[in-house]
């Protein structure tokens, strides 16, 4: 059962991760079935931003998931960056703070 | 500065706290100078149900500084409930499952 699909880009200071739904109706019972993409395990060390389109609870229950990750952001396509929301190393980027994503295409 | 405006509510097993932004404009930089309501501080070895319209980023922020309560869920009108997204005891609600709020009034 494929609950979620990742796309994720490795960058320098941080991991781009962007979720698709496979359909609009995600139950919450699917958390269970959920995890960061395994591509980024590696990089606990780094940033990691989470973008797609979905419920504030799938969003909240990512952003646990990423806990042990040195930072952690959601994307914000008003604002076209990632906002900081959880920083766990010195000199890292505060919370509240927008780091900008370029694109890469 | 008032950046939010909290409604608390103490129930038997968890504290229902909702937010009200004073302007449908919050900036990033709000977030230095939110904190959870002082008055579910003492009450960590109970859930903790959040609610309110706004940004995915001030949900995954509030989420993070919930972190030391029992269980956290974020509430999703949809549902009338609030979904599970991070549980630490034993025989606490597993995340996917959903909380029914029902009506005090």
């Amino acid at each position: 059962m494929e609950t979620i699909i990742w796309k994720t880009e490795l960058r320098e200071d941080f991991s781009f991760i962007e979720f698709e739904l496979p359909s609009d109706l995600i139950e919450p019972g699917a958390l269970q079935h959920i995890g960061l993409p395994r591509e980024v395990a590696t990089r606990r060390n780094l940033g990691l931003v989470i973008s797609g389109r979905g419920p504030v609870w799938l969003y909240a229950y990512l952003v646990h998931l990423a806990h042990p990750f040195a930072w952690v952001a959601t994307f914000d396509p008003r604002l076209n960056g990632g906002v900081v929301v959880m920083n766990h190393i010195v000199g890292g980027p505060t919370p509240g703070s927008v780091v900008e994503i370029s694109s890469t295409d």
